[in-house]
């Protein structure tokens, strides 16, 4: 990884000619240097999909940040006037996260390590749990934890205090780290950011609970796991890992889950790093992920 | 593999102490030397399951063929009065296949090379396709092709014309080879013996029709083919096999549908190199393998 | 998983008739009730294998320990009277596990997360290092942590010391995780009892120092982790179990060195994990994983 | 895939501001279309990579194969004059194949199947066996079938003869197909093209024979097989794919050949793939892989 700070451009649109050229020509005008471009078409749809990242000429100035904002700033303009949607991070913002937990603690524990060791670029603001249980090994990795009690007659009333604390803390990605509780419409709506979730099967196969039960019961060979954007459809959203363990007979629910949780663990991990280097963008029901 | 003629058992039934010990006990007190012993516990439902494979006295003696057949049906009136379901196979049958196929030829060709590199133990002694696209590559592996043409309104003759020839052919074992028509219950019942089929998905996901199709519009990461016994409903028999491949944004369905080949010949083969060698137990919905 | 007690037998030597026969015959006889049984014959070498697990008749009496320890000896003398080598563990006995580690920590955190989480048949009772990076963290797990710095001119001062620990904590496995001290052949002569070490590359490929330096050289298009017994040979011990992961031309070798991390986590885990159930056997070179 | 006709670049040389813009600005000044841009660079080296697909103008133009051809070569110069290395392929020209093959078949029937399956970007014009065995099949495939016997004592003659037949069919690339004869320098020179070669395990473990016995020796716990250009020093050239498959002290060295095969098929064949498609790019050991 380059030591330089560096803007990574998102964009999309209707497919045209000249647009890798337009887009890097503009760059290069500007004096940047382009580390990283990749592309993807959509043949069918006519889409054009793009990740690019460069060292803007201001980079190599100390003190310049302002200048570095106003380039990324720039891009945007150049790019709607391409007729493309388009998101401009620079490498030195670090979004910040808020992990949601419940009682299992294996995804919670896992993205805390992996911030700990540097894996992350981004970092973890904020542990909102609907349980007391996590909050000594919260305080033990440096992290706040705040205890939110989910009442089903006072849902609203909740999620209106966890919003306001995301909002405090300046929160970026909300990550459903196992969390029990879903998500009211009016909760994303009213967010707009991204939620990630982690849902114990290969979607599409077995939504809803006890994913591994009905994998158990329906004699399959391998079970899955699955990291997504959280939409208002339950396990509907654009899917953004997923991974498979293979299982015999000889594996009861118990061992099932056993398993799931290191399939689990590494898809919400992979999915929060794409998504913290910039690397997903969401079209429709489904993802372009440029790794 | 050993060289000399064996016995293999499949058996289950009612969880009782001592089984283990009963069955080694009374092949030992027979001569017989075991050369494979696997058991599993369904812990929950408390139904044993085995498969026993065992070199029988009469096999060391030469011409002995009818005396090793009696050590199979004695082993299964035994098997029978411990409650056990059983059923005993000897290593010098070769089961006998018959491959139904349509135009898709990759699951075809694999099964065709496989059995002509020795990787079955059972032998493919018939092809029947309802199109006569593959007469002429089943001549040049020297198998019998037969053209049944399927036709909407004639269904149930087509099925009495299938029938026919699998009794004719003393066939063991159907295995549908991305064959595109639907086979009826009445078949199925009348049939009476086993019948493997590919599905080009991981079932319980996409069901139906089109499941390539089905997983590009839900943007899944990984696609799949499953390898079931066929049952009465379509797509819910019994799992024996399956396996996934990993894909991208940058995969668009012809993609899917190539690279999903080479899954469903593995899956098939396997599933089918299973059958052969005994090493499968169907019970309710579900498999046990014996791997 | 059963509740009541279980005793554990793996046992090998040459194959003969009748051993699955008289061993589930003598467990029978006792009124022992076989939960498992699994057996392996090196066909070339002409040895049988066997893990065996049954519930003996005096587990089922309250306060009975002494009895089925006593079994458990019975079984070793009758074992050894069919020429067989044998070791018969109780499942009532926990083993008692010493991690070794230096300053990487991934694989540390990861064991004592899964011991925490009740995934092991055994205890972590102690931790050694050669630094004292990890004492708080430890400490946050409810683990004793040793630091014994590693002085060159006086390793065998040092080895003594751990030693010392060893038996004081009356541990039963050394797990060296990422542990950056070759231990001496005189320590591991001393010691007597398994140690299993994790070698970050897919052995016998890339042995010695920085072997994911040496694949970033090479251009392999996969990186490994290996978990084996460590033995007077470095990198030559028995190999218990190993995954790979792919990688492409755009890791760099810290990326390697990151993505190994998983496999190192959970190749380590795995093998720590079977070796606490007595899945393994090793003879020669080799290891039998009744997995 | 798109069905006008497309030039394909790959280059390579030292990195330097400005190539991406560059390079698609000479494409959009030529009134082309990129379909496909993939970039890297070797930060450490200071090397940049870049594999590049277009519709140039000429191509819309009917009967124009000359100016496709002129655009092709006008590239060529303009990316010499960056100081990059570059090849540039057209869409519309399918490299002719050579499949070396002595009498294991595997690999031979699943690159002819594929081949007429449509799978790859190219054509198998010749079959070049030091064995007679399998002219048939060949000819089913209706491929030209030539036995070349090969004698230690006249090595040079028969490598003479077949660099003769190469140049007679115009082959583009050499594919040995488990072919087990060892080429000497001298052809490799002579022969100035790329050659594909299978090695039945995962380089850099077990290079030279047998591999698969190396293997069961050791006691690995996965097989694998490795896709590799041909150079003067055998089972070192560059690495284009790998890929393993688990394995268990159950599986002895019959077993475990016949699982390399189904690896060494796939492997093979997918390198083959990206050759075609001009995805590979190789500087030094390594290959750099735009899949």
């Amino acid at each position: 990884m380059s030591s330089a700070p560096t803007l990574i451009a998102l964009l999309y649109g209707p497919d045209q000619p000249g647009l890798v050229a337009r887009v890097s020509g503009w760059i290069f005008n500007c004096g940047g240097n382009i580390l990283h471009a990749d592309q993807h078409r959509d043949m069918e749809a006519g889409v054009f999909f793009q990740r690019i990242e460069w060292i803007p000429k201001a980079a190599s100035i100390a003190g310049n940040a302002a200048s570095v904002e106003n380039e990324a700033r720039a891009f945007e303009a150049f790019a709607r006037s391409l007729g493309m949607e388009t998101k401009v991070a620079s490498s030195v913002q670090r979004p910040r996260i808020a992990v949601f937990v419940s009682k299992f603690d294996h995804c919670f524990h896992d993205l805390a390590l992996r911030w700990k060791a540097g894996e992350f670029h981004g970092d973890i603001a904020l542990i909102i749990s609907n349980h007391p249980d996590l909050e000594a090994a919260a305080s033990n990795y440096g992290l706040s934890f705040l205890h939110i009690p989910v009442r089903a007659e006072a849902k609203s009333e909740t999620e209106a205090q966890q919003l306001e604390n995301l909002r405090q803390h300046r929160i970026d990605l909300v990550v459903l780290a196992r969390y029990m509780q879903v998500l009211s419409d009016r909760f994303l709506r009213e967010w707009e950011k991204p939620v990630i979730n982690i849902h114990h099967s290969f979607l599409p196969a077995f939504t809803g609970g006890r994913p591994y039960h009905q994998a158990y019961e329906r004699g399959v060979k391998l079970i899955g796991a699955t990291a997504h954007y959280a939409t208002e459809v339950l396990d509907e959203g654009p899917i953004i890992h997923q991974d498979v363990a293979r299982i015999t007979h000889r594996h009861d629910v118990e061992d099932l889950i056993r398993r799931g949780r290191d399939l689990e663990k590494s898809v919400l991990a992979q999915a929060v790093a794409w998504h913290l280097e910039n690397r997903i963008l969401v079209y429709g029901r489904k993802t372009v992920v440029f790794d």
